[in-house]
């Protein structure tokens, strides 16, 4: 099969690789309809993580089930399915309290890869989540984003405790940021603020739902915050960026008694707890429990209730999986869908 | 009057002071029945927190109402009542949402000082509440706890959401720790792990509710929660230390998922947000609302279903206030009462 490679921090090559097999009976092999790029593979592609050999990319998938294991009961060859970036049992204590990326079992599926046309999913009957049917193609952009972004902003909206009567900020305008501005008009939220300087991020953030649009960015988007919120500071801020600047800017826009929900994937981020504890706010994150949310934004996407394909505003072949990366890097595009 | 005034690091002195006069309209004076020292107070003390010239001490308070200001329209002299470190004004937005120690009104008592006779208590009408009659004199220690102490513990124990089918874990023999343990318990926690090495420590976590000591410390100490806890960590765990020890022993002994409560003031801790990240655990504190649950503490108190006071094995007259600090400074009292 094809898939894509990462050999060094810009050099993503798409090649040649074996087929994957079932290893473990609770194993299922898929055949991927579409992939794409993440926010978070970009870490390694700008070498801010480090790149230890060549290294299978992409965690992001949907696809049509090709076969299983023989441990294998809920999950069925012909089903089109959709899964999360961690492979989950669905049944260990954590998973059951809804913390699916910490299940005691879990597999990373980034050390697998899915910018491929097969992958192989661990904990398969826990992982994968079946569709009703087989999808019309329209919907595959919506369904391949539930996967991880709309997943993961969806979960920094509900850490954030976005809903009635709230006003909610959102740090960052990349793909996360913008489903987080979908997710918190979902629960809805009353007021939605999203911090972005991007014409077309805030255009697509208006369409999800953003009532106010702040373009300062560090103290200056605080103080704006602020000012939208009669001194007090948001009830709830979802930070999706991951940088120092983006996570003391969502602190500090938290009113006391607020709730932070951060997601964006922390780099060489300290804070001070001092600070944390006089802003008296709720602060909660980490990899996003995606597989708790996967059968209600199946279903809110199936019903055709929300469109959060939009954020794919590139589509290539795989072959071209180069580009996509390029584009992000560059923030020519917001995502890059990969067809297969 | 006499009242402790903290002059360098380790120097307090009991000297005449003026007596504290209305300055608002929305202020009381109050005749004190008992002050107390905090564990926070030690922190100048030891001067770890610089001491800027002679400072008044004590931000702990129950007493009579002698004298209100005139806007004050529910609290009544010969009131008997408790108030906490913060005086709020209890009709803001943020006192209304639970936050009242971070009131947009919100004056520090321990600016103003309360291990005197008498002290000036700001917005008096938010901060105070009456206990329904004059108190019996075995009454006035547990509601003099509640000024603080048992705020504080209760607020920390809320934070880390313990509660029924929870086990919590609580990082911190002081008086705040144990009284953690008095609210888990009084909270309904399944199972209350007391974090302690100091046998009589020990026994009272074990009298308010601790169902099992742990007298590891750090890595060891986590691994010994984790042990007693099928390997998962804590649900809840309650952090009443401040240190970056402290703050990384209760954030590591808790379960993706779990809910840390941190009501230690925080002393150059730094937390890598890498670490929050992937341990996924919410986490909450800061200066305790202790308004919020006043009317409750009181209410359990006045009925005698807790007793918070037996956290004081030391009572001095107000004028050997030195030797309560030193005693607490050398860990041979948990916490010093001050009679007046």
């Amino acid at each position: 099969m094809r898939g894509a490679v990462l050999y060094a921090p810009g050099d993503i090559r798409v090649e040649e690789l074996d087929d994957p097999k079932i290893i473990e009976p609770t194993d299922a092999i898929l055949r991927l309809s579409a992939t794409c790029v993440c926010g978070s593979d970009l870490w390694p592609y700008r070498g801010v993580e480090p790149v230890q050999g060549p290294s299978p990319m992409g965690h992001e998938y949907v696809g049509i089930v090709e076969e299983v294991g023989s441990q294998v009961s809920t999950i069925r060859p012909g089903q089109f399915v959709v899964g999360s970036f961690w492979a989950s049992d669905n049944t260990c204590e954590i998973c059951q309290a809804g913390y699916q990326s910490s299940c005691v079992h879990r597999v990373l599926m980034g050390t697998i890869g899915t910018q491929a046309e097969l992958a192989r999913v661990p904990l398969a009957d826990g992982t994968l989540v079946a569709t009703p049917d087989l999808p019309p193609d329209d919907l595959i952009p919506s369904l391949l984003a539930a996967s991880d972004v709309l997943g993961t902003g969806w979960f920094g909206a509900v850490a954030a405790q976005a809903g009635p009567a709230k006003t909610v900020a959102v740090v960052g305008d990349g793909a996360v940021g913008l489903l987080a501005v979908l997710a918190a008009s979902q629960l809805g939220a009353e007021r939605i603020i999203a911090m972005s300087r991007h014409a077309p991020r805030q255009q697509l953030a208006r369409q999800y739902g953003a009532t106010d649009i702040v373009e300062e960015r560090g103290d200056a988007g605080v103080t704006r915050i602020k000012d939208l919120t009669g001194g007090l500071g948001a009830h709830s801020v979802v930070e999706a960026v991951g940088t120092q600047e983006s996570m003391l800017q969502a602190i500090r826009s938290t009113r006391p008694g607020g709730h932070v929900g951060f997601v964006g994937v922390a780099h060489g981020v300290e804070l001070s707890v001092e600070e944390l504890f006089f802003s008296a706010v709720h602060l909660h994150g980490g990899p996003a429990p995606v597989r708790r949310f996967l059968p209600e934004l199946i279903d809110l996407i199936w019903n055709r209730q929300i469109n959060p394909g939009k954020v794919f505003d590139q589509t290539l072949p795989l072959d071209q999986a180069a580009e996509g990366y390029r584009a992000m890097d560059q923030r020519r595009a917001i995502k890059t869908l990969l067809t297969i």
